[in-house]
């Protein structure tokens, strides 16, 4: 990976940014300016971010000359200002690898076997990415893949088998009624009676219950037993009354939401504090590698507050603590929106006439 | 003015914001969300600081989420976002003075004579206050308010006198054309043929001119002379020719724009750096006087970038700073407006229904 001719199918970039939430796009936008082009990395499917997957429709107060926005309309205004500059998106994958080349740049790989070759990395991963809540239950993460599951990648491969699925939000119940009559048998296993899922699922579930189509146990899973061949044969459960029951399975699956992680980001040599990157100074934003910067929710400071306007702040003052690194001969200077006629034109719009 | 009851006409505050540009007025808006009312003092006669003074009808584009707006709509907008809080305007006024009281508050007085005394001062001031560009001849500075005028206050003390009116732009010829008939005479005086004032204005000038009414002069003040009483009684002009020639006048008029000034600002014994307030750090954007910050243009750190995003982050990193002033045994929490039932409330909106 060190040649100096660029692999096929390697994405050669000036700056790669880990996080499409208002920060990560408002850091495209910062870059732009200073004639940056910038790849944004994402493990969900869509932009947005927290903001998007978390409140969607619920106002933002406090985004300055903004009295109220939805999670979904920050992330649309940042998109239409970041139009100009043309950022690439790669959703849905995670980045996992994070290297230094000997020529000081950096090799960057994700789940989905994207590959670049970047001068800069910019962090704006804000809580990390969100990941599946595991199972709590000791031992039990040595299934995972064969018969434990967060996800359902491959319908067929539940089929005819004995399942336990557990969870009670949507996610479980609509999985368990796609089962039934698929699977050989579908146990629904959910902590207390109430659930998080539509109502009519529910009601469909409890249905289906009372045919004899599938079961309900409420309780939680507090250990499992194996066969000496090493196959997962049943789940430990806890009721309510404190009573232990065995419930033989095939597979099991599930679903306990979505939870934030700073996943591999903690093993590419970065300064972590309580799981959050610390940065070198608030001149740049960077972090204890060179040309690595961290901005928005998951950095700290002196002072940090977790606020969307400080990641603002923070993603532009980092465009210009990397720009030496694209631009190692080039001084840059600051320049306005409003009054500079080379912004005007990277912008894309008309230069006002002044008098 | 130490005692301890406050003298009637005093205003007792939390919180007075030198400057009411948007840095200032979103001062406003974080101090609101932890509950602190704040005073804002302006030497304009109107909000919006330089933003509206210098460009009300320029695209601003590098505000976070706001593609393009003017320097009026931004302000518009933050005074929709601040009107929760109820700031109190104390306009066209300049802060004069500033002084720590021996209870650790601060006496403040401006230009109006508006006293107040507060527990903390945030200086929002931009490039600081916008004041008239002065006549640049040696000494002649004894005369202003008697003869030599930067606005007009009472037109009629103008009325019946040898008038010369220094500038070029519309100022300058609305004041001319104005005293053409009630002056004894008048004599513009610009030191180029091109005027920046309305073609109109420039016309109708030279019209009067050509019918003796008025008489316009092309070249620049170098000197003056006085009586023996000390009255300014002849203006040295000198002209493109190289030339000199005698002026005589009884009263001096000079328009030549306003130009920012730091003011009173320098007197307060705060640390300056070219022109700029130092801060203590980059976690409460204080300044070397414990309760006095300083956010926005007019200060300075490392890395410091002149942006109006970067001061609407010290705004509100300044406002956690500021808190301990003024709720010395609170515990101040962070919270977030789209989530907090106690935002919800400050915000005067109806708290969403979470799942």
């Amino acid at each position: 990976m060190n040649s100096t001719v660029t692999p096929p199918g390697v994405i050669e970039a000036d700056a790669v940014i880990i996080g499409a939430g208002p920060v990560g796009l408002f850091q495209v936008f910062e870059l732009g300016l200073l004639e940056i082009k910038a790849h944004v990395i994402d493990s969900l499917g869509a932009v947005g971010g927290q903001c998007v997957e978390l409140y969607p429709d619920k106002p933002i107060y406090d985004i300055p000359a903004v009295p109220s926005c939805t999670g979904q309309e920050l992330t649309d205004n940042l998109l239409k200002q970041i139009e100009p500059f043309e950022p690439t998106f790669h959703l849905g994958q995670e980045v996992t690898k994070v290297e230094r080349r000997d020529d000081g740049r950096f090799d960057v790989e994700t789940t989905l076997g994207t590959q670049f070759i970047t001068k800069t990395i910019f962090i704006a991963a804000g809580v990390g990415s969100f990941q599946a809540r595991t199972l709590k239950v000791d031992g039990i993460e040595v299934f995972e893949g064969s018969q434990l599951h967060y996800k359902v990648k491959d319908p067929a491969q539940f089929e005819g088998k004995n399942l336990v699925i557990c969870g009670g939000g949507d996610s479980a119940l609509d999985w368990a009624l796609n089962f039934v009559g698929k699977a050989e048998s579908v146990v629904l296993l959910h902590r207390r009676e109430d659930f998080r899922a539509a109502p009519a699922s529910v009601a469909k579930m409890k249905a289906l219950c009372d045919d004899y189509e599938m079961q309900l146990i409420i309780g939680q899973a507090t250990g499992y037993e194996a066969s000496e061949d090493g196959k997962l044969n049943h789940l430990k459960v806890t009721g309510a009354d404190g009573v232990t029951r065995r419930v033989p399975l095939d597979m099991l699956l599930v679903f306990f939401g979505l939870s934030p992680k700073l996943g591999p980001i903690a093993e590419w040599g970065l300064d972590i504090e309580r799981r959050q990157l610390k940065v070198q100074n608030t001149e740049k934003f960077e972090t204890n590698v060179p040309g690595i910067f961290a901005v928005g929710d998951i950095n700290t400071y002196p002072g940090k507050k977790k606020l969307i306007l400080s990641g603002f702040h923070e993603a532009a003052l980092a465009a210009f603590g990397a720009a030496p690194y694209i631009f190692p001969d080039k001084k840059i200077h600051m320049q306005y929106t409003t009054t500079s006629p080379k912004l005007h034109k990277v912008l894309g719009v008309e230069t006002p006439v002044f008098d």
